[in-house]
């Protein structure tokens, strides 16, 4: 048995250098769990010149990525250099080249994720991704093992901490978004260009992650129904929270005979949902298993350290199967065919948010509409909080549950007789 | 490589059963995922006669358990029998002959789990536990791999439907005790006999599991500072919650230093804490890290499916092993001796409710004992709601940070001066 792993990291950023600290500080711990010795061997940096601290001895410092990529002494291959088509290549030339991967990079699992895999199958080798998803969380092993023997029906996510950081700035202490997002970039919760955050670019790509594994199916990005942030009208955290709702950006996933349904957008979510209380930067993953009924994972999102955990876990894991010689073993091929649920089989309760002329049988023609698509209305009132000037009334409706294409088509129609201020899923109301 | 795995089935109750339609359902998903067919092939019940709801071949039932140990052909022992002598004999047996086991048994696991698990590695075999804490949660597994980088310093449990579901109703609902008790009895929530669960004892038992596996040292029953549900006295749930914190049956457990530290009592949890919103018969643990800092896994405690859903899991981990050919490769020995924590140096705010004489001059007397002990109070005011009849008032006293030790010297000194209604431990007003 070998007695010693040799590690070649890609990267020496703030997860690259985190994962550095952890295998030094941890070095017994992981002797006495693996019975062999995890060195870092070499590391690819941008600039072999900066003054680091680090533990590490110089030597180990390389710009050269090729010279980590064909090291054959190396036994695990660890990404976290960030970007896509740069990552994707090493990963490949690292597997085909017969080395292990742990990889944190969601952007490139997202797009190639199951090429990847597939690359990993064929050529006996191990990819671990757990970072890639809600950093410190361990939801892909918990998908992968723990709920194992279930079948997930439906999982939602919080898994973007800039956005959930900012509506919890604006729902705890009625800040604007401007002001809130100012202040995440303040305190580093969001880059500085938050496009891909706030847009749920970045929440996209996590939940085709999760769901291709839960479902055992490709899930692409480009089936994901994804709505940012700049969505969010002023007043409707307010207007949600006096009707018992969170406004929260949400990633749901769902499963059944009619295909998967993934969609990334602010929602209201009851209350009394778990992920409801789920506050700050702070991520969660709600999952829903036929047999286990509901569970939730709770963790920090991001974060140097919190991320390096997972990564490090990985490491682990592909150090105990390299020792044990089983590396690669795991089935990744795709189980179900890809079948994505049609607008009119996706149903919800919808809130509506409407701005309509203040005249007399106004209600009764937009109650028409909605009753000439079969989309049964739950309440509607009169924003009591509406400032009546130039003759316009606000109405809040809620509807029972309907398909988002009759959701579509009513908002449609509505064209010209009302303008749509806003317009959310409502979910958990069943929920516990 | 083999193409079947054969399974010895001890006890076919609610957890048994499940674990029986759960692998029968699932057939197909096993395959894809093993490659392999997973065949129940004995059960062990009581009475061979009765009519059962099963889709087994009725053969397969058998009241002879050595029928079932000395069946050379089974693969995997799966205990979910309950009890603890036999059990614990039954896994013995299972184990030096070569069999992997998997087990739901806490009783078992918290009492005899060490010389089990050193068993099982002298014999090279699997013994997996996932079921024996928190039913559906995967925490055994998150402690193994999940965090397996990590270095958890303390660890907070509902891990006890039981005593959470009462104190739910007692809090949401204003129900008194018995009432709440009763109603989960009605429900299924508790046994017959409740005691191990409001005594603490249950509970108590998890986190000898937990403790012992998070901090990889053998932490023994004996060690956990156990209070039951009796100690908590009309009023202060409605108190607590007056002064923002929730009542919960809480497990802790921290290493530093100084050792490690477990109890299992009632306390009063700050509201914001993640597990102050975990209600009804929900269990969830939460845990700190070093570097992942805090998280937290939420879910089904018990019950017939997400129970089986672990047991499942652990099966399916062990077949894997078996067609790798790599069973019991998992280091148990513990690599920390074993150092509990002295009461002196056990810290903690705490809550005193004291009954004293309503006369001039006692506040002093009483904040003078604390200060004789060097125990810092934070606040101490006379109860509004007290019922100030036969010259008596109540005190409701917050220390600050002071150990175990000064609490409990400062109550007994107390004693003849002021009665003690109650006292709890004060968490998490510093969590997020």
């Amino acid at each position: 048995m070998k007695n010693e792993i040799s590690i070649g990291l890609l990267g020496f950023g703030t997860v690259g250098s985190g994962v550095a600290k952890i295998i030094q500080q941890h070095q017994e711990d992981l002797q006495h769990k693996l019975g062999a010795k995890v060195a870092i061997r070499k590391v690819l940096v941008r600039d072999a010149g900066k003054d680091r601290i680090s533990d590490l001895d110089p030597n180990v410092f390389t710009t050269d990525i090729e010279e980590i990529l064909n090291d054959s002494s190396l036994d695990i291959i660890v990404e976290v250099m960030g970007g896509i088509e740069g990552a994707r290549a090493a990963m490949e030339q690292a597997l085909k080249s017969g080395k292990q991967v742990v990889t944190a990079n969601k952007d490139v699992m997202a797009e190639y994720g199951h090429d990847l895999l597939k690359l990993a199958d064929a050529e006996k080798c191990d990819l671990f991704y757990e970072a890639s998803v809600a950093g410190g969380i361990p939801i892909i092993r918990t998908l992968e093992d723990g709920l194992a023997s279930d079948r997930i029906s439906s999982m939602m996510g919080i898994v973007n901490g800039t956005t959930n950081f900012i509506l919890t700035k604006m729902k705890q202490e009625k800040k604007s978004y401007e002001d809130a997002l100012a202040e995440a970039t303040e305190l580093g919760f969001a880059e500085a260009d938050p496009t891909a955050d706030v847009g749920g670019l970045d929440a996209a790509r996590k939940m085709v992650i999760l769901s291709s594994l839960a479902y055992s199916t490709e899930v692409k990005l480009d089936d994901v129904n994804i709505r940012g942030m700049d969505t969010i009208k002023d007043g409707d955290v307010e207007m949600g929270e006096s009707l018992g709702y969170t406004m929260k950006m949400v990633g749901s996933s769902t499963k059944d005979e009619d295909g998967i349904d993934v969609s990334v957008e602010p929602i209201f979510l009851a209350n009394s949902h778990p992920l409801a209380s789920v506050n700050n930067e702070f991520n969660a993953v709600y999952i829903y298993g036929d047999a286990v009924g509901e569970t939730m994972l709770y963790g920090p999102g991001a974060g140097s350290l919190p991320t390096a955990t997972s990564v490090v876990s990985d490491i682990i894991a592909a150090c105990r199967n390299l020792l044990l010689g089983v590396n690669g073993k795991r089935e990744h091929a795709a189980q179900h065919e890809r079948v994505i649920k049609p607008a009119d089989k996706s149903c919800s309760k919808y809130f509506h948010r409407l701005l309509v002329d203040d005249v007399v049988g106004v209600l009764s023609k937009v109650s028409a509409i909605y009753s000439k698509h079969g989309a049964s209305i739950q309440s509607i009132v009169q924003n009591p909080g509406t400032n009546e000037t130039e003759g316009k009334a606000e109405l809040i409706l809620k509807t029972h549950e309907i398909s988002r294409q009759q959701h579509l088509d009513v908002l449609k129609e509505l064209e010209g007789m009302a303008s749509l201020i806003s317009h959310y899923r409502i979910e958990g109301e069943d929920a516990a």
